[in-house]
């Protein structure tokens, strides 16, 4: 169950609105390195966990703090929007150098949402549920949370580069700070799963000797080396020799080939409908059957 | 450049056509743990590779690769379609248990597609975009790579459960082995990167003087002890004490505390026309400036 | 900020797991009428608040509430799961009345999130963020609010309708219970600011003497009458005569009517590259220009 | 049935146009507060209407009057792009204050539609059948319906607000009377259907007595008030105390408190191939049933 | 301008109702093949005409003919859902191979619609505005036009296969007929505009001097030949010989050759963090611009 | 199955990169006329292909090649972001006519992609797997694939124009001729099914003694011509009268006229529960039925 208080988690302060950084900051509201995603992502996960109970503990945990994330940058954002311009009368009229920043304004912001924060991206693409991923494969699900934060560090560490507004520099250091604790939380628990050796392959309860065992050390090349002359450029990489990471097997370099034949689908239900040319094969063929159907 | 043969990199065979499995195997065309995911994922990282060059590389050949995989799983949805009822009299006539499982089809496999395979995953939601991942940073792009075979060969094994039909399980089970493999070639880049440490916290080119020093290798618990009294459930856990996973700081655990105040925006621009009463505040103190306006 | 504690606002019990009654209440958490819609509504609703204080907190604590509900209704998706059939012949060897059952089930509960809920509805289209409405007006915020309670008890009835198992119909019934409330709740709000003649029309900060004051209170009726011999049906409706709900115009019934001519658009840039034969217009006399173009 | 003639409802008149404001009018198109919503929410409630005649009659006529309302504003989009420039080069070499301007400009304008308006919102993004809203429950189609005037007449003042252009605000004032009127027209239904006590909670339909009667008119406060000492804000607001909007209970005020125990999912299925660490709960208990799995 | 009577453009009788059916009928309503996109496809079209006016004439005429078909098919959904089964233990209880059946229902056309069609397809994915096609090219458009009707046309006859319902049949028969009509009415205007040979390529106002000449009538083969040694399957072809179809040009076959070197990016810029590694390039020598940024 | 190389089909250069421009390319990657779209369409067409085996290996062929346009133009687009402006200070202190264009800058190019491009159009909606049209009907697709070459060389067209670089021209200059030879290759598949008159109506299979005779070849006017007074504007066109496009009718001009009576819905069934007025009807009479539900 929920609880909250009228706070903020942490300080959020702008010096100068700038209604093209409010719309930057909505890819880590609303986008898919964003804060709805990792929340709704760790809170699912924890109430469809099924195993030992702390992870479920600690996704909740997590899940919770990150609502607090949304909130902070929410509030930016509609910091971020005061005294936006509204009219595109009063955006001509101004400094030409602060209209050319107003193109990257995000004119939803003034007409739908009354110059505050929405749940989309800073394309004003809307957030969306597909992004939030739980497997019940618990290694699986961490990776995509070390995944998120990656990817969510990167964007932060992107929008303190794009700001100079001390504020927002100041409460982006601490979103990155939480990004670089919630990497390390995520890979300390595929630690205590074993690392790469007990983890891998994920899931690792799929019996290895059901696995096609020809391939599955295999780097599989398609390059078309006598095109170019240059060779099979991944020999002797990390990945084509050597023992593989999760201690299973030894690396090698296989050369693309096909292991199937041509595909040979059936001719077509005359139910369905196809062109009565297809029913026929090239050969004409199945023209007794169709002219049945017809 | 591409280029393609006739042939299937694997074989693909049914024995006995199952339009149920059929819809389920859309999932791992176009759905987010599918095929298409991937390969777009990969081929998008490379051609957007700023980098060493052997990067680029390996992604463009498990990118083609990956075209391969969606082509046989598109022949496996054709072939379990074929024979598939097209009304819904026939189905009413037919045993009732084949009928029970026939409510597990996609009608579009009838109706829009006339029995063959579409870019949609198992629920008929359309493939999205957006689940191609490229954030132009090597060691993120590699852990969505992990994820993306990580839940992609959890969703395998689970089709492989599904089915009983031994030629759709040796096409899953080359599946599979390719995606043990594919784990492991990531992992094997972000081994070379540095492993943990030298490639976390992710970007590692964000100078970490400037990320909040206090909350960066701090767990932080939105937990309220006091009501249900059962204490600091998180307490001694790997990720609250002892070295970070990147070994740049030392965990510690820390309760959920405000640090921001209780924020307060402006009141509305007139002219984003709120109710009167949002601009008079508790007070009533803007109602001049909104005569003006009205 | 936001706190949880381990437990769950109200208890939920599942005697007869259902699949796909697990798959009907998806549509309360991923749904347009469902909780992650009403939750990320009222929050940021009070995230962008310009106004009164006191809304901004009360939509700060039913926003927090709602977080709880989806918290119930997850948990009650993966109760409904467990023992779910994961494979086809599994499936047909079961009792065929089940067999039927299953057919409601989202094959996705099995191959992608491991037997719990997703962000998904019941036809499995994942959660989308246009869905979430904060307009900066309060009151047409406030009718946003009245409508999503208004729908999400449609559903949660009819859910319960659905059922005969008593946890589920217990904690619907718990549900049910807080949408009345939630009604009851905005429209407290919109009593508050003035009912229906201080509220509407919405926005009241618009000056009404700048709208259109011929069609302002008109009931346009654009049916045929003469086509069908049974004359305006709509005479002597309520909204078609007698003073105006907002108390400030009069109804009236008016025949639709073009108050405007046919639209002339310019012919096309040739650098836009419509066919030859658009830019001649009906007698050619644009081919000089096309001439130069080409 | 429905027919046309070639004229406007309005005159659309544009004496200086503005491609930034033709994007502008896209939301009022394509966005969820636009007409395509409107119009295809009134009409497909009308064709499931189940009841009084006169409902389903009445959601004709304005449904189809939305028709032309979006004929209107897609003619002033492609009025507003006459002249539009349409190379990045003529851009640069025009006016700078226009070229601030023109970043407000949709490229798809000039890429995709040929200087014309397109099915999307002021962001590009398409109109989703998601948002038309049509329950089956006449009263809380009404909230739809009144929710979806007032967001739009809320837009459409601030599409008002945004251009000078005489010809445009002339056209807004058009539509923003049409959206005063149908507000009050979808609220004398609601009149006529008993008013707030007749009407709600929504459904009317559900008996009371199976609610759960001690949450059904309880504000419940998540607000954690010992942490920052300001008290139970909301005591003493309307919707704590007094008798509840719908006359069916009496507002109180409760702190939020865990009714529900702590969520207890039994074990992954083996075939849904969690990892192996999950089977074992934490006291690894399972571990013989995984045995005999693998 | 738009108008409308309350009568059906065809007579829509259903006999015996089936739920499953109307959720194949959704796939006519707002599907992609639907009667929603050519509804919005004609009218858009029409709208954005720019060029003789009896094309934007006759687009107007026939988008609004599908208004009705719209309302046909939504009544023939509600029709359809009459007595359909409301409770999972109702379906039960019934025979079973009607429950069979049931397995083919729209969950939400109990929980959503009450009853009602909706504006989805038949897999609930919601319509979506990206379908709708005006390029301002009025020969780019017509083919839109002739493929929309194809699609329609062959899910209609598939849905016509579906159901033996005669009322449905009757009312699909006429469906069809409208949808050989409009193949026709398009297919007239793209003859009147100079048939393929006056047409093509599209658009015909780009100068084809200015297109690369080496490869605009050249059959590109990416079939690497020597691999399975069949020889250029494509050889002799009708589209690797001869005249081509817009009588421009001279079909000839080209064997896939790369024409462009080998991409090479810059490295990233420091701001945009990637990581460490990716900026010393193979052989390390960014590091110094590197030290300075970090 | 598929192979690649390194190098690129035909070069990319670019001598200005405009960060403007690269947002517009990605119209041409991933919008609905771009080249993920016909790619996987060709492909997907391949993979179901049931029929002359010569049209499955040519949609693979073309497929094949399209892949290499992808990557074609997402180079473009990364060379295209080369020293893009990466913050909004740097921004604002350049030449303001530059600024005025980097308006139309995508922020997710530096925040998600990192100076890359991504699998979304020129709005940032991402690509949408239900633009993959393949029917199963091959004159169906066939015209699916014109007009997906049509709108795509329309596109390229308005593109080359955009721009002014010569690298860029060039490149478009190749991939128009591309879509010249495509346009042509697929018409060139529907002469040789016969034509307008072999093809036609599609499919060719549906008897047409089993279609409504009275409307497949008569043109409905909806205009409802005695209110204008301007006659009845079709007579005489092409489509209004003469020998049908495939030559098996006669085009007739049919005025509107409803040939259905009015819709007539049953009653709400109770445990819907829609508001208990809809279930009295006009007279009530159905209050008995509701009393018991209750």
């Amino acid at each position: 169950m929920f609880y909250h208080d009228n706070k903020l988690q942490y300080k959020v302060r702008v010096e100068k609105p700038s209604p093209a950084f409010a719309n930057m900051l909505q890819q880590a509201i609303g986008g898919i390195e964003g804060e709805i995603r990792v929340c709704l992502q760790y809170l699912f996960q924890a109430w469809g966990s099924r195993g030992p109970k702390k992870y479920r503990d600690m996704l909740l945990e997590t899940g919770t703090e990150e609502i607090s994330h949304i909130e902070m940058l929410a509030t930016a954002v509609a910091l971020n929007l005061e005294g936006a311009p509204v009219s595109l009368q009063e955006e001509m009229a101004k400094d030409k150098v602060i209209g050319a920043v107003m193109g990257g304004m995000n004119p939803r912001h003034v007409l739908s949402s009354g110059l505050a924060a929405m749940a989309v991206d800073a394309n004003g693409v809307p957030f969306n549920g597909s992004w939030v991923v739980g497997s019940g494969n618990l290694a699986a699900d961490m990776y995509a949370n070390v995944m998120a934060e990656s990817t969510g560090r990167v964007l932060a560490t992107r929008l303190w580069e794009a700001t100079d507004d001390p504020g927002m520099k100041d409460m982006l250091a601490f979103l990155i700070a939480r990004d670089t604790m919630h990497q390390n939380q995520w890979l300390a628990v595929l630690e205590e799963l074993g690392g790469l050796q007990g983890v891998h392959p994920i899931p690792n309860t799929f019996p290895q000797t059901e696995e096609n065992k020809e391939f599955n050390y295999a780097f599989v090349s398609t390059k078309i080396t006598d095109m170019d002359g240059d060779g099979d450029s991944m020999m002797g990489a990390r990945w084509t020799s050597g023992p593989s990471m999760d201690g299973k097997g030894e690396f090698k370099l296989v050369r693309a080939m096909p292991q199937g034949g041509e595909p040979m689908l059936g001719p077509p239900d005359p139910r369905g409908h196809a062109q009565k040319e297809q029913m026929m094969g090239e050969a004409g063929g199945m023209m007794d059957k169709i002219k049945d159907a017809l």
